[in-house]
Order: C-alpha cells, then structure tokens, then sequence
C-alpha cells in the first residue's frame, strides 16, 4: 500500500540494477539485504561480523570491510543497525556492542566498531542514503543535513513488522525525505516490504515509527492490566477478550497479540513468550518517544509510565521476552 | 450476537408480556423504558423527576410513587441508575443528587432519594430483578445476596453505548447472573439492546464493563499523547491515523473515534467534544475499576494513571466535554 | 507532644483504673494492652487466637471468649484489627485471615471470625470505643454513627510507629471524634504513645494517618529512583544523601530510613529489609488513600503509581521485606 | 561547608585576582559575577544582551564583545547559560533564544548565539572552566574531553538556590571534576556560596543537582496530593502539616516550603505562586533527570510522572508560577 505517491521522478531511479551498498547484516539486515538480491540487485555489504557477511557472500553480494568501500561502490546505500549517535567530535558509530554512554565512548575509538564513520566521510556526491534504523528523528534531520553538505541525499525508513517479515518481504516502511527522492527510495523499498508510506520531511518515518509503537506499548499494557483484572474479578478470559473485541476496549494488543496464554494460539503469550518484540527493544523504542516528547516538550504522560514499567522488567529477567509478557509481570505469583 | 445461549428456560420467562418494572427515568432509563413500550410490554416506571415520570407517562407507562410500588405490581423489573450505594445500615440507595459521601449521609435519610430501599424491602418471591446500572461488581454480588434471602433473583446488566444507542435499540448488555435465567433477562434486554452477552456468576456483567472501560480510558489517552505527540513532531494528523490504524498502534480511539479535530467526522472531536461520553462519567467508571482493583490486590498502573487524569480534567473545566477531550487538555496552549 | 489540649473534661475520664476492655491482640495490639497493664489498668481482653490470649493472661490480664463479653464488662475498649469491613446485613468483621472478599463471605458466617459484630450489638450506653485500626475514615464516621445510636462514643485513634514503638509506649496516636471525650480517650492513649495528636472530628485520625502514609510512600519511592539514578551517574550513596539532606530533596526516608544498603545502620536496608514497615502493609494502607480520593473526586497521580508499584511488589516476592526494599526492586539486576 | 577538601594545590589556584572571565549575565550569572567583583576579582565578562553587560560594567567590570575576547583575556572562566546544546558539527551554543530544536538549528547559524562556540575553539592551554549551567551530566563530559584536547580543564558546578540566594553568595555548588583542580574552582566559588561540595568526577556537580531537583519536584507534587487529600477529608491544613510534619511523611516541601495557602508565610504559596523557582525551570531540569535516566536504563516511575505532571502544568498556564501551584493545579475548581 501507497497511501502517498509523488508523482516526481528523480534521474536516480532509473539507475536500475546497478549495486545496492547495505550496512548493518543483523537479524533484520540480512534477510532485507537477501530480498534485495532476489530482486536482482547486485548487493555490497559490510558489517563488524565476519559471520554475518559469510552468510550473505555465500548467496551473491560482494562483502567488504568497510563501510568506507562501501561508500566508495555504491551510490545507494541502505543502513539497518541496532542504534546510532553522535559524538562531540561530529561523528556517528554503531553503538551495537555498547552497552552504554560510557563504554561507547571507549568503543568509538576502536575502528572495527565505527561502521559509519568513514561512511560518511566517502559518501560520494548525488549518493542516496536510505536508514531503515530505529533512532531519534533530530538525529535523522542532522545526518540528513550532514549529508546534504557532502552533495548527497539521506531519507530516514525505519521498519514495522520483525523478521518474519523481514524475511518475507512484508516489512512496513514509513519514509521520511524530500518528496523527489521518494520514488528512488521506493524503488528499493518495495524489494523488502509490503507497503512503503511516505510521511513527509525527513525524520517524519522514524516520528510515525515512534509514534506506533508508543500507542502500541500503552495498548499492551492496558490490555494486560484489563485482562488480568477481569480474571480476578472471575471473567473467562476468552470471553473477556471477545467483548473487548467487539466494544471500545478494542486494540490490536487485544484482537491480533493477546497477551494471555491461551486466549490466541500463534502468538508469544502462547509459547511462553518466546519470540515476538523484545522487551528490552520495545524499552528502547519508548527512550526514544521519551526524548522526543521532552526536547519537544510534549506530555506523554502513558507513554511516560509505559516506558518506565518495561525498563523495570528489563532488570526483572524480562529482558529478552516477548514485551506482551508485561502480562506475566503484573500478574500475582503463585503462594502470594 | 449473543455469545452463549444457555439451553435451559425458566417457567418467568413464558410470562411474557405481563408487566415489567423500571426503576430510574434519566437519559438512558428513559429511551431504554421506551422501548419495551414499543415492545408490548406494559411498563410501570417511577423516578425522583416528576417530569421524567410524565414523559413515559404520556407514551403509556403506568406511572407510581415509589420503588415499592413497582415492587409490589411488578414481578419483572429494571433499574437504571447513576450509582448505587451500601451504608452502614444495609440500605441500598440511589445517589444522583450526591456530590460527595457527606451529602450522600444526609440524603438517605431524605425518603424521596432513597429508592431502591424500599425496592428490596418489598420485593415480591420469584422476581427478577435486572440491574442496568454500572456499579461495583461486588456491590451486585451483595445484592444478589440480598435478593435470595428474599426468594428473588437478581442479575447485572451494565450497558456499552450511548443515548444514541439506547433510542435505536443498539446496545449491548453485558449480564452476570445464574444461568437458568439468562433467557428471561435476554427476552427484556432484546427489545433494547442489539448484543446481549452472557458473562457468568452475578456481578460479571459490570465485571466485564468496567474492564472495558478501563482499557477504553487508557486507549484514548495514548491515541491523545500519540496523535500530540506526532504532530509536534511534524507529522500531518490525518496521515499519521491512517498509518496507526494500519499498524499495531490502532485502536478503537484512534480508528473508530478519533480525539484529534480534523481527522474524522461525526465524532466529538469534531463537534468542539459536545455530546459523546463525559469525561466526568469516565472518571466514575475508572473509580470503580480503581476500587475493585484495591479490593482484589490487582495492579493497573495505566489504569490508575488514567484514572488520575481524568480526574485532575474534571476539575480544570473538562467535566462535561466528550472524554476524548483529552487531546485538548494535553496540548500546548496558544502563546506557551 | 500534644498539638491540642482542648479543656473540656468528661466525667467518665474520672473513672481512672476501672477495667479497659481491648479486642485484638496482634503484633501491635499485644504490647500495647502490655503497656495499659504497666499503667495499672485492669485489662479485659479477647483475640481470635487462643495464643496470643494466653500470653497477656500470664501477665495479668483477664481474657474472656468474645468481643460481646468484653462489651459488657468494660466501659472504655480499644480495638487493634488488621481491618474491618461492614458488609451489607450491617455488621463488621475481623478480615484477618480473609484473603478477598469472597472469603470475607464465608468467614463471616463463621461466628469465631466476627470479632466486633457482637462488640456493637452488646455495647453498654455511655460505652467509649477507641479504635486503632488503621480503616478508612468514612467506615471511621459509620461505626461512630453506629454507636451513638447505641448510646455510646467512638474515636477513632490510628497509630504511627511499629512494633518497636508499642513496646516502648513511643507511638503517636492521632485521635478523631467529639472533643468532649478527647481527655478521656488522651487518658489511656498517653500509656501507649509518646504523642497524642487531636485532629478534629471522627474520622480525622484515620485521614491524617492515610495522609501522612501516602507521602511517606511517595518519598520513599522517590528516594530510591533518586539514589539509584545517582548511584548509575556515578555518585557514591553516602554522599548523594549527605547532599539531598542538606538540600530541598531531603525527606524522612532520605536524612532518617535511607533505602540503600550501606548509607545509615540500623534501619531495615542495612539488614536485607527485615523488620521495619511490610510492603503489603503499606500496600493496605495506600489502598485506603486511593479508596477515599475515589469517593472525594480527589487527584493523587503520584499516590496513585505508589501504590501500584508496591503492589505490584507484593506480587514479585517483596510482600513481606521492609517497604524501603522498592530501591531493590528497582534496581537492576546483575547481569542484566 | 565543604564535604570534602582534597588535599592538593594546583599552582594555577595561586593566581588569585588575576581576571575572571564570566560568559553569562542573566538572573543568576549576574549577582554571581557581582560578588567577584566584591571579592576583590576583576571580571571580563559578555552576553547577549547588551543591558546584561552595561549593568556589570557600571560597576567595574570589563566587557567585551564576545566568549571569544574572554578566552583569550582570562585563565579561569565561569559560564552560567540557561542550556547547551551539542550539533552535529561539534559546536557548542547557548539555546536562550531558542524554544525548540527546530530553532535552534537556525539560531546556530546566526554567529550572535553560539556564546561558547568560539569560546572553545579560542580556550588557551592550562585554562580552568567551570560551568554553573544545569545541564546533562554525559554533556558536562563531553565538554570535559573536548577542553582536555585543547590543554585546558573544565569542571562542573552547577547551583542549588535561587536568584535570592545568588545576590546574598548563598549559593550551594555541586562541584564534579579532577580532584587537583578543585581547590582552584573552591576558591571562586566560595565568594558566590556558601556551601561548596566535591561530587567527584566531571559531570558529578551536574548529577547531584538533577538527583536532588527530581527528588524535590516528587515530594512537592506528593505534599501538593496529600495537602488536599487531607483538606477534602476535613483536616485542618495547618493541623495536617504540622503533623506530617513530626512524622514520616515530613519532606523539605512540607516544612519549609509547604504549597497550600494560609500555611506558611515567606513562602511562595503565600504570595499567589509568584517568585520562587518558576514550574518551566522545574519541567526543564526533570527533562534532564528523565534523559539521563533513559540514557542509563534507569527506570524513575514517579520521577517520570512528576515531570509528565509539571510538563502538562506549563501548557495549562502554570508555566511562570512557582512549582509548588501544582497544589492549585490539582485542586478542585470552584462549581465542579
């Protein structure tokens, strides 16, 4: 779906076929990078993983070592890391092995881990930059504006939809960038999702990312709440997830991804909540509608709790869990 | 849709026809006696409002003084009132006109306020009472308690919709009580309701529509901070709906009722949030969900949180405005 | 201390050293009648368990089998209950070993189990109650309604201090009802506590208990998110509190209770939480703050969330640990 | 009072009365560079506003155009700016101008704004900075590296006290940085303090101030709550804080600083809210608290309402009044 489709077309696009650059080959990388390939793109990639970049060698791209060679072959390039920032001294890394502001300032003087670094420093003129990264949109304006410096074009395409979709191409991806460039960017896009929504200005696709899944952190929440209630007050909770269903309590944490075990099969709260979106993701996810909504000054009171109940499960074992399993969280224990 | 239909009939519900008691004339009570008028029931009614009383009076109610009264003619009867609530006496009393628990002291010694003490007081063997009010699901418990010590039988049934719907016949009942008399109570509620629901034990019903509500209340504030949010962020409102409402973000707040002006027609936002559900009934419904929360050691952090929101609204002029009013109280006023 | 000293004296604080009757005898409970024993009052006494009824025997008290014989041998009683609870034939119960209300049903058909009803059926006219429970203040209003219709008095006279100031006759008592009987109530409370505090009409005691326990709860968590958030800043603990408590930060649970291990000795986060102010209790008490801001329309959003989260503590094995044990809770865990 | 004196001497803290730079001459940096001059010190001083620095001059200050003439002129500088933000670029600006980030953008383009910008780029070799501005500690850090590069050393030192406090040298400094360099920062900062405290590494001062200005705005909003919880349950409010007050629920907002009307005199609920430390300041520096807290993973549940709380209050006309309006806030409007 193209809930938008300028109309303008830039020369760029009918560059067809010639390679793609793809930095970052993670869970979600690799098979995106894989769809791009089977689309018949010749792919560079690069990553800090040597294992990673077998895999993908393996099946026809061209592996380099840096996201600086990147720069150099390519005049499209896709990045998808885990986070991004920016230093005092202007530059950007992938903050993938730090585990925090401290340890990512030792990290960054470690070459191997400064994978866009030097990508920004090579990027050559008329290159499009397209980062499907999940990060705050001023920090997509600022590369967008550094870009724009070294003559080249920088669009934020962050992703909805995990690697399930990744890997069938049904990804979602919410696009932000100057509207000419948009069907360059689609281009590529539709090799790798389903539906590809243009928002506006850059920063706009990673502004309705965050903005997504803040509502979907409350409505989970909410819907754990709501149902752990009804069953203390005696509800099946079959039942009980019928009439939300059917009333104004509806939302898609209760109708798609219950998170009462036994309500849905094919679900996390199903499988013990394996699988799914990580609590400590959605926990980074709701960091950043946190700091948008404070350098913009907007209450988010909900949205201000949500964030602060799941960065208490991430230090209560829930870390690596479904983020549905705030249900098992609030739940009484056994012998209380 | 009537989720479960319990196979059993009792001998009351053949007694079709024969009159049937309504207890509480205000802006549901009335529509909803209206029509089981249409229905061919005989309906004798009484409320604390002459003028309520008239009304029906002049479409071919029986009008009588007092709760007793209907007691006494009635072996069918509905009661339809703001709030209902147990002193220490064990009295049972209706407290619209109370703004607080010291009020509430002085009016129940004021007969005319107190009427559904006499209701019970006089309540004749085998009859049916079926209580539309949303109150405490442990309050309907006590009173179906109440009401087998007195050879009578006594069911929830809170309502989901608005005037609009009770006027059409479109709401949803949402009923707790024993089961072999479901069907006499989904022959009433039929004529004004389009889905009657069975929910288990007494007191499910109000069970099931607090947490409805609850999970309503916290869906609409975090479709408000999300929608404020995104638009702070540069997003265009209409834009950002539609990509929530195709997204794990939707809910019934944001696809179905949306807070922002400008983003769907017919709905309180756009109508400057005249009409729709008050915010001051939202706070009611959340005190309740608040109160059996505490009761059973339940946590609902959004819940309460909610819950806090909508009371701090009441009190900076939002009382009376549709509860998605929120967005608005939310929002950065002009010149800040 | 005693803030007030209102001059009125009635004549039954004349009957120095004739019996007192006290019902309950708990952890609190049981010092405290020690102490009117130490005073030379005769005690007359009465619990649900034998056990703690043989121990104040030993020491002099005379211990009879029910509430009602207490009733008729004493004209002044005091009660100590976990909590009481008016159901809705009128009467009031010991909720003691009742985990819900479902169980509170049952357990009231269950004569052993329902200490006061027969306390309030036998109460001699001119009788003065005293409660100590810690109740909400409007069952505070009910009970002293209640009495009066039996001719007799009831203040209510909740206690701030635990164990350890029972022991030592170190309470505060803060003492609700008719002004006339506040010297003869201050009589008896004087051999229990070091302070005596008269808060105005019944129920009062009761509100500045909630009060005060609310904002103790509201401090201690705020403590604890604060060390914790300085102490991952990089600040060492004992001078973060040596700077708070210098500062506007300082409060009782920063400068007199700090929750972090190794900061004070001899409070219960230099001894794994054990002793101290039980998490389930304070749990209750916050339960009750949130019960009478519901029924007075009253906003407490950061009352509210504590009382969440130290519920949601009793849920994750923190019922029984010292409630400063929420700066554990909230910290993470290693390896995390 | 100092904490803590390291024992060693920096030769640089023997150059007393030699010029002290000071970049800054709002509502606090103004009496602060006032009372060097007192001391003895002579002062090269800038602002933005013209009028800032005609005032310092009148009274023997050298002013000069720009940070620029002040890092070339002296070896210790103090910087007091309402906020300081990082860019892309690696330039450093004052954002007093600017009320968002949008803005800021263009204002760093205007060379007037970007007060520190040249400052760091024209800082001579062995120069001590000492910045009082309350900002994030990871920047405090940053700019700590940055001087480090250029030879010279930079402490933080932010401030607890208000404008009243600055024009008496009251102040208390929270001083983070080498522990050699402290002496030399000591020695300035005790002509405008009367506390100075050691707080360990660069970015501690910063942290110690935000750890206690979360902890403060808690136990306000949390005294606001229980102020008026007690209030509609009848309490005297006098009564009530007097009691909290010899109890635990006793904080700085409670005994020195107590929101509601009629408590207290000489404080700013006593004078209609004004005066005082403004709600905008509060929101602003709980901002700080809640990005430092998402940056470390730490969660601050109440931390992170109270700032949602205060954050709301500023877009509901409460922007410029005292913090403690929050009572008023939350109070119930007349006729509701």
């Amino acid at each position: 779906m193209h809930l938008c489709s300028p109309p303008s077309v830039s020369t760029r696009s009918m560059a067809s076929k010639t390679p793609v650059g793809f930095v970052g080959l993670g869970n979600m990388g690799s098979p995106m990078a894989k769809n791009l390939l089977r689309n018949g793109y010749p792919v560079i990639a690069t990553d800090v993983f040597p294992e990673s970049c077998k895999e993908l060698q393996d099946i026809g791209a061209q592996v380099v070592d840096s996201p600086a060679e990147v720069a150099e072959r390519a005049d499209r390039i896709l990045t998808m890391l885990p986070s991004i920032y920016f230093t005092f001294t202007g530059s950007l890394c992938d903050t993938r092995a730090s585990a925090d502001v401290r340890r990512l300032k030792t990290s960054i003087k470690e070459p191997g881990n400064a994978l866009c670094f030097v990508l920004f420093r090579k990027v050559k003129k008329g290159t499009l930059l397209i980062d499907s990264s999940t990060i705050d949109p001023a920090v997509s304006r600022e590369m967008a504006a550094a870009a724009e410096k070294m003559g080249a074009v920088f669009m934020d395409a962050p992703v909805s939809g995990g690697v399930g979709a990744a890997s069938l191409a049904k990804l979602t991806f919410m696009v932000g960038g100057v509207e000419e460039e948009y069907n360059a960017a689609q281009e590529l896009l539709t090799c790798m999702g389903a539906n590809v929504v243009y928002c506006g200005q850059v920063g706009n696709g990673q502004a309705a990312k965050i903005c997504n899944n803040m509502l979907l952190a409350i409505g989970m929440i909410g819907t754990a709440e709501t149902m752990n209630l009804g069953i203390r007050l005696g509800l099946d909770p079959k039942l009980l997830a019928q009439i939300l269903n059917m009333s104004s309590g509806r939302c898609w944490s209760s109708d798609v991804y219950n998170p009462v075990p036994g309500v849905m099969e094919g679900v996390p709260s199903a499988n013990s909540y394996q699988g799914g979106f990580g609590t400590t993701l959605m926990a980074k996810d709701l960091g950043l509608a946190q700091n948008t909504a404070t350098n913009t000054k907007t209450p988010i009171p909900l949205g201000s709790l949500a964030h602060q109940i799941f960065r208490v499960m991430c230090s209560r074992g829930y870390a690596n869990k479904d983020f549905s399993s705030v249900f098992q969280f609030l739940r009484e224990e056994e012998g209380q």
